[in-house]
Protein backbone atom coordinates (compact mmCIF):
# COMPACT_ATOMS: atom_id res chain seq x y z
CA UNK A 1 0.00 0.00 0.00
CA UNK A 2 1.34 3.62 -0.90
CA UNK A 3 0.79 5.44 2.10
CA UNK A 4 0.55 9.26 2.21
CA UNK A 5 1.72 11.31 4.75
CA UNK A 6 0.20 14.84 5.17
CA UNK A 7 2.27 17.41 7.37
CA UNK A 8 3.44 21.02 7.29
CA UNK A 9 6.32 21.50 4.68
CA UNK A 10 9.32 23.20 6.20
CA UNK A 11 9.34 22.02 9.98
CA UNK A 12 9.97 18.88 11.27
CA UNK A 13 7.92 18.41 13.86
CA UNK A 14 6.11 15.81 14.68
CA UNK A 15 5.63 15.15 11.45
CA UNK A 16 9.13 13.77 11.38
CA UNK A 17 8.04 10.95 14.13
CA UNK A 18 5.37 9.46 11.17
CA UNK A 19 8.52 9.89 8.60
CA UNK A 20 11.40 8.33 10.27
CA UNK A 21 9.07 5.23 10.66
CA UNK A 22 8.65 5.26 7.39
CA UNK A 23 11.57 6.04 6.27
CA UNK A 24 13.53 2.91 8.44
CA UNK A 25 10.55 0.60 7.26
CA UNK A 26 11.41 1.85 3.49
CA UNK A 27 7.55 1.85 2.79
CA UNK A 28 5.98 3.51 0.11
CA UNK A 29 4.86 6.47 0.79
CA UNK A 30 4.03 10.34 -0.88
CA UNK A 31 5.04 13.27 1.68
CA UNK A 32 1.71 15.31 0.24
CA UNK A 33 2.56 18.77 1.79
CA UNK A 34 6.25 18.40 0.42
CA UNK A 35 5.33 17.17 -3.17
CA UNK A 36 3.39 18.65 -6.02
CA UNK A 37 0.22 18.31 -3.74
CA UNK A 38 1.20 21.04 -1.95
CA UNK A 39 0.22 22.24 1.58
CA UNK A 40 -3.08 23.06 0.15
CA UNK A 41 -3.84 19.53 -0.58
CA UNK A 42 -3.64 19.22 2.98
CA UNK A 43 -5.24 22.03 4.03
CA UNK A 44 -8.48 20.70 1.87
CA UNK A 45 -8.76 17.51 4.31
CA UNK A 46 -8.62 19.78 7.39
CA UNK A 47 -11.28 21.98 6.26
CA UNK A 48 -12.98 20.13 3.55
CA UNK A 49 -16.62 19.81 4.35
CA UNK A 50 -16.71 15.97 3.05
CA UNK A 51 -14.48 14.35 5.22
CA UNK A 52 -16.04 11.99 7.69
CA UNK A 53 -13.38 11.59 10.26
CA UNK A 54 -11.63 15.50 10.15
CA UNK A 55 -7.85 15.86 12.22
CA UNK A 56 -7.48 18.57 14.39
CA UNK A 57 -4.23 18.91 13.26
CA UNK A 58 -1.62 17.40 11.22
CA UNK A 59 0.27 14.82 11.06
CA UNK A 60 -2.35 12.66 9.34
CA UNK A 61 -1.96 9.90 7.38
CA UNK A 62 -4.37 8.24 4.48
CA UNK A 63 -3.98 4.40 4.62
CA UNK A 64 -6.42 3.18 2.30
CA UNK A 65 -10.08 4.18 3.26
CA UNK A 66 -8.27 5.26 6.34
CA UNK A 67 -7.43 8.60 7.13
CA UNK A 68 -5.61 8.52 10.96
CA UNK A 69 -4.67 11.65 12.92
CA UNK A 70 -2.75 12.47 15.89
CA UNK A 71 1.25 11.42 15.73
CA UNK A 72 0.24 8.32 18.74
CA UNK A 73 -2.57 6.65 16.51
CA UNK A 74 -0.42 7.07 13.37
CA UNK A 75 2.62 5.19 14.85
CA UNK A 76 -0.02 2.82 16.82
CA UNK A 77 -1.69 2.18 13.49
CA UNK A 78 1.62 2.06 11.41
CA UNK A 79 3.79 -0.06 13.83
CA UNK A 80 2.97 -3.76 13.25
CA UNK A 81 2.60 -3.38 9.42
CA UNK A 82 6.04 -1.72 8.93
CA UNK A 83 7.21 -4.33 11.21
CA UNK A 84 8.56 -1.90 14.00
CA UNK A 85 6.21 -3.34 16.86
CA UNK A 86 4.86 -6.21 18.36
CA UNK A 87 2.16 -8.13 16.74
CA UNK A 88 0.86 -9.17 19.97
CA UNK A 89 -1.93 -6.80 22.01
CA UNK A 90 1.02 -6.70 25.23
CA UNK A 91 3.49 -5.82 22.94
CA UNK A 92 1.37 -3.40 21.35
CA UNK A 93 -0.05 -1.72 24.15
CA UNK A 94 3.53 -1.51 25.68
CA UNK A 95 4.87 0.12 22.54
CA UNK A 96 2.02 2.73 22.37
CA UNK A 97 2.14 3.18 26.22
CA UNK A 98 6.12 4.47 25.68
CA UNK A 99 5.16 6.26 22.65
CA UNK A 100 2.90 8.75 24.24
CA UNK A 101 5.18 9.39 27.45
CA UNK A 102 7.51 10.55 24.30
CA UNK A 103 4.96 12.65 23.26
CA UNK A 104 4.48 14.18 26.52
CA UNK A 105 7.93 14.87 26.70
CA UNK A 106 8.46 16.79 23.48
CA UNK A 107 5.31 18.69 24.28
CA UNK A 108 7.11 20.20 27.45
CA UNK A 109 10.24 20.55 25.51
CA UNK A 110 7.79 22.78 23.29
CA UNK A 111 6.26 24.29 25.87
CA UNK A 112 10.05 25.60 27.12
CA UNK A 113 9.52 28.50 24.22
CA UNK A 114 6.08 29.22 24.30
CA UNK A 115 5.30 28.58 28.03
CA UNK A 116 2.45 31.70 27.20
CA UNK A 117 0.88 30.51 24.08
CA UNK A 118 1.88 28.69 21.06
CA UNK A 119 0.44 31.72 19.09
CA UNK A 120 3.18 34.01 20.06
CA UNK A 121 6.90 34.11 18.87
CA UNK A 122 9.36 32.95 20.84
CA UNK A 123 10.57 36.57 21.09
CA UNK A 124 7.11 37.85 22.36
CA UNK A 125 7.38 35.40 25.59
CA UNK A 126 11.57 34.93 26.61
CA UNK A 127 11.85 36.04 29.87
CA UNK A 128 9.17 33.22 31.07
CA UNK A 129 10.71 30.76 28.24
CA UNK A 130 13.76 31.23 30.58
CA UNK A 131 11.85 30.06 33.77
CA UNK A 132 10.20 27.34 32.75
CA UNK A 133 13.45 26.27 30.35
CA UNK A 134 15.12 26.30 33.93
CA UNK A 135 12.80 24.03 35.61
CA UNK A 136 12.08 21.76 32.62
CA UNK A 137 15.80 21.30 32.44
CA UNK A 138 16.54 20.74 36.48
CA UNK A 139 13.57 18.84 36.79
CA UNK A 140 11.35 17.37 33.71
CA UNK A 141 14.47 15.82 31.64
CA UNK A 142 16.14 13.84 34.34
CA UNK A 143 12.53 12.40 34.88
CA UNK A 144 11.66 11.45 31.24
CA UNK A 145 15.26 9.99 30.89
CA UNK A 146 15.68 8.27 34.17
CA UNK A 147 12.96 6.32 32.44
CA UNK A 148 13.52 5.61 29.58
CA UNK A 149 17.10 4.46 31.25
CA UNK A 150 15.41 2.29 33.55
CA UNK A 151 12.79 0.96 30.94
CA UNK A 152 16.13 0.12 28.50
CA UNK A 153 17.57 -1.86 32.14
CA UNK A 154 14.60 -3.79 32.56
CA UNK A 155 14.04 -4.95 29.19
CA UNK A 156 14.37 -8.82 28.75
CA UNK A 157 15.58 -8.65 25.77
CA UNK A 158 18.89 -6.37 26.73
CA UNK A 159 19.00 -3.00 26.14
CA UNK A 160 19.63 -1.77 23.10
CA UNK A 161 16.03 -1.26 22.47
CA UNK A 162 13.13 0.07 24.49
CA UNK A 163 10.91 -2.75 23.31
CA UNK A 164 12.16 -6.27 23.04
CA UNK A 165 15.08 -7.62 20.87
CA UNK A 166 14.48 -5.33 17.85
CA UNK A 167 14.17 -1.46 16.81
CA UNK A 168 10.40 -0.75 17.03
CA UNK A 169 8.73 3.09 16.02
CA UNK A 170 9.31 4.28 19.88
CA UNK A 171 12.82 3.52 19.27
CA UNK A 172 12.88 5.43 15.93
CA UNK A 173 11.85 8.21 18.06
CA UNK A 174 15.18 8.22 20.23
CA UNK A 175 17.01 8.40 16.90
CA UNK A 176 15.10 11.49 16.05
CA UNK A 177 15.99 13.12 19.55
CA UNK A 178 19.41 12.57 18.13
CA UNK A 179 19.75 13.93 15.18
CA UNK A 180 17.06 16.42 14.92
CA UNK A 181 16.99 16.40 18.18
CA UNK A 182 14.70 18.94 20.19
CA UNK A 183 17.47 20.62 21.64
CA UNK A 184 18.73 21.01 18.16
CA UNK A 185 16.08 23.49 17.35
CA UNK A 186 16.56 25.75 20.04
CA UNK A 187 20.44 26.94 20.61
CA UNK A 188 18.97 29.29 23.09
CA UNK A 189 19.06 26.68 25.54
CA UNK A 190 22.56 26.37 25.89
CA UNK A 191 22.49 29.47 27.67
CA UNK A 192 19.24 29.87 29.43
CA UNK A 193 20.79 28.61 32.86
CA UNK B 1 -12.13 -9.81 35.18
CA UNK B 2 -11.93 -7.35 38.33
CA UNK B 3 -9.44 -4.27 36.81
CA UNK B 4 -7.32 -2.47 39.10
CA UNK B 5 -7.03 1.07 38.78
CA UNK B 6 -4.21 3.05 40.11
CA UNK B 7 -4.53 7.07 40.73
CA UNK B 8 -3.62 9.50 43.91
CA UNK B 9 -5.94 9.67 46.31
CA UNK B 10 -8.22 12.82 46.73
CA UNK B 11 -7.81 14.45 43.40
CA UNK B 12 -9.48 13.85 40.32
CA UNK B 13 -6.83 14.53 37.19
CA UNK B 14 -6.58 12.56 34.72
CA UNK B 15 -7.79 9.10 36.67
CA UNK B 16 -10.88 10.20 36.95
CA UNK B 17 -11.54 9.70 32.94
CA UNK B 18 -11.02 5.92 33.37
CA UNK B 19 -12.72 5.89 36.69
CA UNK B 20 -15.73 7.26 34.59
CA UNK B 21 -15.29 4.82 31.95
CA UNK B 22 -15.58 1.95 34.41
CA UNK B 23 -18.25 3.72 36.50
CA UNK B 24 -20.48 4.00 32.73
CA UNK B 25 -19.92 0.32 32.14
CA UNK B 26 -20.73 -0.90 35.72
CA UNK B 27 -17.48 -2.65 35.20
CA UNK B 28 -16.08 -4.99 38.20
CA UNK B 29 -12.62 -2.66 39.80
CA UNK B 30 -10.98 -1.73 42.59
CA UNK B 31 -9.94 1.97 43.27
CA UNK B 32 -6.44 1.05 44.76
CA UNK B 33 -5.17 4.23 46.10
CA UNK B 34 -7.98 5.54 47.49
CA UNK B 35 -8.84 1.83 49.01
CA UNK B 36 -7.04 -0.15 51.50
CA UNK B 37 -3.87 -0.41 49.52
CA UNK B 38 -3.49 3.13 50.24
CA UNK B 39 -1.30 5.20 47.51
CA UNK B 40 1.86 3.20 49.37
CA UNK B 41 0.18 0.23 46.85
CA UNK B 42 0.41 2.39 43.96
CA UNK B 43 3.79 3.72 44.58
CA UNK B 44 5.42 0.16 44.81
CA UNK B 45 4.57 0.05 41.43
CA UNK B 46 5.81 3.12 40.29
CA UNK B 47 8.84 2.43 41.80
CA UNK B 48 9.28 -1.02 42.41
CA UNK B 49 12.25 -3.38 40.85
CA UNK B 50 10.44 -5.67 40.00
CA UNK B 51 7.96 -4.16 37.59
CA UNK B 52 8.90 -5.53 33.98
CA UNK B 53 6.83 -2.11 32.07
CA UNK B 54 7.18 0.12 34.91
CA UNK B 55 4.62 3.17 34.23
CA UNK B 56 5.81 6.37 34.05
CA UNK B 57 2.90 8.49 36.31
CA UNK B 58 -0.14 7.18 37.62
CA UNK B 59 -2.75 6.43 36.24
CA UNK B 60 -2.28 2.93 35.38
CA UNK B 61 -4.86 -0.34 34.95
CA UNK B 62 -3.98 -3.77 36.07
CA UNK B 63 -6.23 -6.10 34.04
CA UNK B 64 -4.90 -9.35 34.49
CA UNK B 65 -1.18 -9.79 33.38
CA UNK B 66 -1.26 -6.67 31.75
CA UNK B 67 -0.33 -2.93 33.23
CA UNK B 68 -1.26 -0.23 31.47
CA UNK B 69 0.15 3.29 32.09
CA UNK B 70 -0.75 6.69 30.29
CA UNK B 71 -4.99 7.55 29.81
CA UNK B 72 -4.98 7.39 26.31
CA UNK B 73 -3.85 3.81 26.00
CA UNK B 74 -6.15 2.45 29.01
CA UNK B 75 -8.69 3.90 27.24
CA UNK B 76 -7.73 2.16 24.33
CA UNK B 77 -7.75 -0.95 25.69
CA UNK B 78 -10.86 -0.68 27.85
CA UNK B 79 -13.18 0.46 25.22
CA UNK B 80 -13.85 -2.17 23.44
CA UNK B 81 -14.19 -4.60 26.46
CA UNK B 82 -16.64 -1.94 28.22
CA UNK B 83 -18.63 -1.81 25.40
CA UNK B 84 -17.31 1.91 25.43
CA UNK B 85 -15.87 1.79 21.84
CA UNK B 86 -16.45 0.13 18.26
CA UNK B 87 -15.12 -3.24 18.05
CA UNK B 88 -13.33 -2.43 14.48
CA UNK B 89 -10.06 -0.95 13.48
CA UNK B 90 -11.43 1.95 11.98
CA UNK B 91 -13.68 2.84 14.85
CA UNK B 92 -11.24 1.96 17.34
CA UNK B 93 -8.63 4.24 15.49
CA UNK B 94 -11.13 7.51 15.26
CA UNK B 95 -12.48 7.32 18.86
CA UNK B 96 -8.62 6.86 19.87
CA UNK B 97 -7.83 9.69 17.93
CA UNK B 98 -10.82 12.11 19.56
CA UNK B 99 -9.52 10.89 23.04
CA UNK B 100 -5.92 11.77 22.32
CA UNK B 101 -7.22 15.45 20.90
CA UNK B 102 -9.52 15.33 24.58
CA UNK B 103 -6.05 14.82 26.17
CA UNK B 104 -4.10 17.72 24.21
CA UNK B 105 -6.84 20.02 25.40
CA UNK B 106 -6.91 18.63 29.00
CA UNK B 107 -3.23 19.43 29.10
CA UNK B 108 -3.59 23.19 27.78
CA UNK B 109 -6.04 23.95 29.99
CA UNK B 110 -3.84 22.40 33.28
CA UNK B 111 -0.44 24.24 31.72
CA UNK B 112 -3.37 27.67 31.74
CA UNK B 113 -2.37 27.52 35.62
CA UNK B 114 1.07 25.96 35.79
CA UNK B 115 2.37 27.64 32.17
CA UNK B 116 5.75 28.12 33.91
CA UNK B 117 6.55 24.74 36.03
CA UNK B 118 4.45 21.56 36.93
CA UNK B 119 5.79 21.84 40.51
CA UNK B 120 5.36 24.95 40.99
CA UNK B 121 1.81 26.12 42.68
CA UNK B 122 -0.56 28.64 40.73
CA UNK B 123 0.06 31.19 43.25
CA UNK B 124 4.00 31.00 42.25
CA UNK B 125 3.21 31.92 38.21
CA UNK B 126 0.09 33.86 38.62
CA UNK B 127 0.97 36.65 36.41
CA UNK B 128 2.21 34.29 33.60
CA UNK B 129 -1.19 32.28 34.32
CA UNK B 130 -3.19 34.85 33.94
CA UNK B 131 -1.43 35.72 30.29
CA UNK B 132 -1.59 32.20 29.32
CA UNK B 133 -5.18 31.90 30.28
CA UNK B 134 -6.45 34.86 27.92
CA UNK B 135 -4.49 33.16 24.69
CA UNK B 136 -6.18 29.78 26.19
CA UNK B 137 -9.93 31.28 26.03
CA UNK B 138 -9.49 33.67 23.20
CA UNK B 139 -7.71 31.26 20.57
CA UNK B 140 -7.43 27.26 22.10
CA UNK B 141 -10.61 26.99 23.66
CA UNK B 142 -12.70 28.10 20.40
CA UNK B 143 -10.31 25.94 18.29
CA UNK B 144 -11.26 22.73 20.18
CA UNK B 145 -14.79 23.59 21.25
CA UNK B 146 -15.44 24.22 17.46
CA UNK B 147 -13.77 20.64 16.10
CA UNK B 148 -15.72 19.02 18.17
CA UNK B 149 -18.78 20.60 17.44
CA UNK B 150 -17.68 19.62 13.40
CA UNK B 151 -17.50 16.12 14.38
CA UNK B 152 -20.30 15.81 16.15
CA UNK B 153 -22.40 17.63 13.31
CA UNK B 154 -20.52 15.26 10.88
CA UNK B 155 -21.08 12.00 12.57
CA UNK B 156 -23.34 10.43 10.54
CA UNK B 157 -25.17 8.40 13.04
CA UNK B 158 -26.32 11.31 14.47
CA UNK B 159 -24.97 14.83 16.60
CA UNK B 160 -25.75 12.61 19.55
CA UNK B 161 -22.33 11.26 20.07
CA UNK B 162 -18.73 11.49 18.95
CA UNK B 163 -18.70 8.00 17.65
CA UNK B 164 -21.64 6.37 15.78
CA UNK B 165 -25.15 6.22 17.42
CA UNK B 166 -23.71 4.98 20.84
CA UNK B 167 -21.80 6.17 23.86
CA UNK B 168 -18.17 5.75 23.77
CA UNK B 169 -15.09 6.40 25.84
CA UNK B 170 -14.17 9.89 24.11
CA UNK B 171 -18.09 11.07 25.32
CA UNK B 172 -17.71 10.30 28.92
CA UNK B 173 -14.99 12.51 28.92
CA UNK B 174 -17.54 14.76 27.57
CA UNK B 175 -18.95 13.89 30.94
CA UNK B 176 -16.44 14.39 32.74
CA UNK B 177 -15.84 18.39 31.41
CA UNK B 178 -19.77 18.92 32.58
CA UNK B 179 -19.81 17.36 36.13
CA UNK B 180 -16.36 17.07 36.84
CA UNK B 181 -15.11 19.96 34.20
CA UNK B 182 -12.18 21.29 33.80
CA UNK B 183 -13.43 25.01 34.41
CA UNK B 184 -14.82 23.76 38.07
CA UNK B 185 -11.10 23.33 39.11
CA UNK B 186 -10.33 27.02 39.05
CA UNK B 187 -13.08 29.69 39.67
CA UNK B 188 -10.29 31.61 38.74
CA UNK B 189 -10.59 31.90 35.17
CA UNK B 190 -13.90 33.52 35.54
CA UNK B 191 -11.90 36.88 36.39
CA UNK B 192 -8.82 36.37 34.31
CA UNK B 193 -10.10 37.72 31.58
Amino acid sequence: MRYELYYWDGIQGRGEFVRLALEEAGADYVDVARGSGGEGAMLRLLDGQEVEHPPFAPPFLRAGELLIAQTANILFYLGPHLGLAPADEAGRLWAHQLQLTIADFVDEAHDTHHPIASSLYYADQRPEAKRRTGDFLKTRVPKYLGYFEKVLARNKAGDAHLVGAKLSYPSTRRLAFNEHGIFRHYPELDSAG
